[in-house]
């Protein structure tokens, strides 16, 4: 059976003394990750934890927190992170609509955990990654209290082993059902990148494990039997020295992280020749961003499109892809093996090659359904077909194009109007740090195209200069009518731009078009 | 979908102009197998065949034959190939079991399709590979009537898509009923061997595609976008030449094959520089052979165990053991990621480390079963468990070691004698060729060891020398009572010595222990 306790035991026995894991100056190998890993589940079980039931871990990244996520598999539980970001009463909510009744938190954390266990309707064990709180066991001891043979539990590959929360831009955040089945479909098709995957090169893990680019790369790299190298917060100057002093051979990062990468001072001197592919994705990726990076860092990039409902990449924008074509670099390229895509119009029909719709989604990584949300589910999930609310369109040769979430579409007069095309624009200007688009109220054509822009430390550009850099590349009706300028743009750690956040600044007052 | 239809889709879209297929001084590009495939798939229809429909294939291998394959596929009907070293009475055995409707067979092969066109019970419709026929269609002509577009036939993963005959040393064959799940279960298995797959390279195949080992390893190739080097016929000349012309990179060959290219009069003077890994299997490794053909080819070896049943490989020694363990060379490896072996007894108990008893299988790859044989396809397959009929045990490593097929065990007093062992020393005596050993009638003991040797050309070795031999490594009651000398042993195409076929020889008069 491909189930993930299997994966860990299997790799063990493979490769037991490869190091799978490296974080600060601790390493762990695969066998004592297995082996720590079945003393997590037998203690999970003498806890009372159940097949099927989820498990809650709050905290940044660290080796511990991996042999917690074989170990809630090797228990036949669901490894349910929660995003370390959200406010404690957030928190409070995922720990309630998972129902869960144990979670593993880092000292960091203590304290909102603290606040929040009071008011839970239920009783939640709480097990502490160090020994910072005097009720709470310590997770060493406590893991260390078990003994470390393999409890086999039974699961079938149908089984959720994960689920994880969306990012939710808007809304309540939705517990996403991830099965065996839906990581390993997902992992074959990773294999078949082209990629160099040999056991004990090192890759940099440094995505929130409460993230698919942060767990899921994780497992693609354990089936590999590759080392994990681990930075549990993204710290610029610390990752670039990771990168040279661990002869990183490859990693997944977010637009965001390799634009601070790039801009940060001691980047020029960081010697970057262990790097062999950098996978990246989670966000729209600007061209210019990604010329320079491709420029500085000098190895293969691998674009990965897809959400968390898909386990992670559903569409591959290869090495190969990468290498000649300007154009193409905006692409995320075609669907990898076993994946259907489809662009469908509002009434459901394909659309034309090079027009625009909604990005519909099939395949063994979609995801079994959002959690206790049967409408929800049957929403997102049409006869297999998973709606991914994403707006975008093929070209010629099969290339798909990320235009915007559908949501974020801009309706100006009778023109729709994808935001990401004209960020792209505004990203071309030297002056221009980082940008964001949204529609605002007009009188006259419904919504206004309107820019923030942060700008560049010591740059300068006014509303005008900006406005006419945008008509020199694209058509007028899709230029910002006004641009308002800011210290920084909301986004989430993932890189993502809340749009929701800005777009509350134009819409008080208005019924509409908050969400 | 993971269908072998949108595998070479897929494919064709990523790499369009890459070498799908070389054979003679022809040579197709992935963009055109998938037209032609398309197109085969059209005249089938044409033809009336339909979805789930078996379509036989009777021929050596070649480019039209690939084409052929996938064609059928993309027509939603199961491959059938037949086992071109049957007699007619069983060629016709295995289209009537497979109640095929339509035929694909070569000029070699027309004559005996001839004379049994007429003993069948149902109209047969044939295409012939080449124009050697002056009734039948001839493939080209007959291909190209039909329209090159993409049936876009349905398919569901469940469905079998081929059907191959177990080559059967006893009884009338099987049809294996293998699905497109049970293909691409193995496919990502054997992604993780880690042999370097680049699109473009060339890859040998030269096992017969009537076998898993010859048209399983081809999907392979094709799944990571290869060239695929057609040998039609193992002629061991040729192939060393082959890979030496065409640069081959990797093939799948079996021990007897390279025992072949070994003892052929121009394996000395040919470069095996491009040669980066040999797959072996589907039949006995010995270990000489095995040193002799790593010190001669000088690359990878990787021996990958597995049978009809299971879609091929399910375990895997690897390129690392391979490297120095002597002992090691002697097993079948450790069980590939998400299949579960086990070793059980006579009343269904797992065996303790070390002891010898029937290795079952479980995992994606098991067969949906035996085409209409319910009961067999029972016994065969019992809660998910594929009973292989294979004789092994697991050392305290996890390796496994195949002693034997449990129905060649020979019990002689109350001793279990596994032939393979036995066979194994007789390959160290430098006089010995080839060797079987069997068991044959005895009044003491109910059964005795015979071994049958045919000897090297120019060396010599009496019975007593090769009894001495024996006893110098083996127990004696393992010995060899008696040797006799052949020009040849009966082996059928993928090396597999027919056991049957000797044993028949000494039991001649008795009731029992043919089979």
């Amino acid at each position: 059976m491909k189930t993930l306790a299997e994966l860990i035991r299997w790799r063990a026995a493979q490769h037991p003394d490869c190091i799978a894991l490296e974080y600060e100056q601790r390493s762990t190998t695969y066998a004592e990750l297995d082996r720590r890993a079945n003393r997590v589940a037998n203690a999970l079980i003498q806890n009372g934890v159940r097949p099927g039931e989820r498990v809650c871990v709050l905290d940044l990244g660290h080796d511990h927190f991996f042999e917690t996520i074989f170990g809630i598999a090797k228990a036949g539980a669901v490894f349910t992170p929660v995003n370390w970001r959200l406010a404690p009463t957030e928190i409070a909510y995922v720990i309630e609509d998972a129902r869960a009744r144990l979670l593993f938190v880092g000292p960091a954390f203590a304290e909102a955990v603290h606040t929040i266990k009071e008011r839970l309707k239920s009783p939640l064990t709480i097990v502490c990654y160090a020994a910072s709180h005097d009720v709470w066991p310590t997770y060493e001891a406590w893991r260390d209290s078990a003994v470390d043979s393999d409890p086999h539990s039974e699961a079938d590959e149908q089984d959720a082993v994960w689920q994880l929360y969306t990012s939710g831009t808007t809304g309540n955040p939705k517990g996403v059902e991830i099965t065996h089945h839906n990581l390993f479909s997902g992992l074959a098709s990773g294999l078949l990148t082209g990629v160099k995957l040999t056991p004990g090169d090192r890759a940099l893990v440094c995505l929130p494990l409460y993230h698919i680019g942060g767990a899921g790369y994780a497992v693609n790299l354990v089936y590999s039997g590759m080392t994990i190298v681990i930075a549990n917060l993204f710290d610029p100057a610390g990752v670039l020295r990771l990168i040279e002093e661990r002869q990183i051979k490859q990693s997944f990062l977010v637009p965001t992280m390799l634009n601070f990468l790039l801009q940060d001072p001691t980047c020029g001197e960081v010697d970057f020749g262990s790097l062999e592919t950098i996978f990246y994705g989670a966000s729209p990726m600007p061209t210019e961003l990604l010329e320079r990076a491709i420029d500085r860092f000098d190895c293969s990039f691998i674009q990965a499109y897809g959400l968390t409902e898909t386990t992670g990449a559903v569409c591959f924008l290869s090495a190969e892809d990468h290498a000649g074509a300007g154009a193409r670099l905006r692409s995320a390229g075609r669907p990898a093996f076993g994946v259907d895509i489809r662009v469908v119009d509002s009434s459901g029909d394909t659309c034309p090659t090079g027009e625009v719709g909604e990005i519909l989604i099939r395949g063994g990584s979609v995801m079994k359904g959002y959690w206790n949300q049967p409408e929800a589910s049957r929403e997102a999930v049409v006869d297999g077909w998973f709606h991914s609310g994403d707006a975008g369109y093929f070209d010629t040769d099969g290339y798909l194009y990320i235009h915007d979430r559908i949501k974020d579409m801009i309706v100006s007069g009778a023109e729709n109007i994808y935001p990401a095309e004209v960020e792209s624009v505004l990203f071309k200007h030297p002056a221009v740090l980082d940008a964001a688009v949204v529609g605002v109220p007009d009188e006259r054509w419904g919504e206004a195209v309107k820019a923030v822009v942060q700008l560049r430390p010591g740059s300068a550009a006014d509303e005008a200069d900006l406005i006419e850099h945008c008509r020199r590349h694209i058509a007028a009706y899709k230029c910002p009518k006004s641009v308002d300028f800011a210290e920084s743009l909301p986004r989430n750690p993932t890189g993502k731009l809340l749009k929701r956040e800005l777009r509350e600044r134009y819409w008080a007052g208005y019924s509409r078009r908050v969400n």
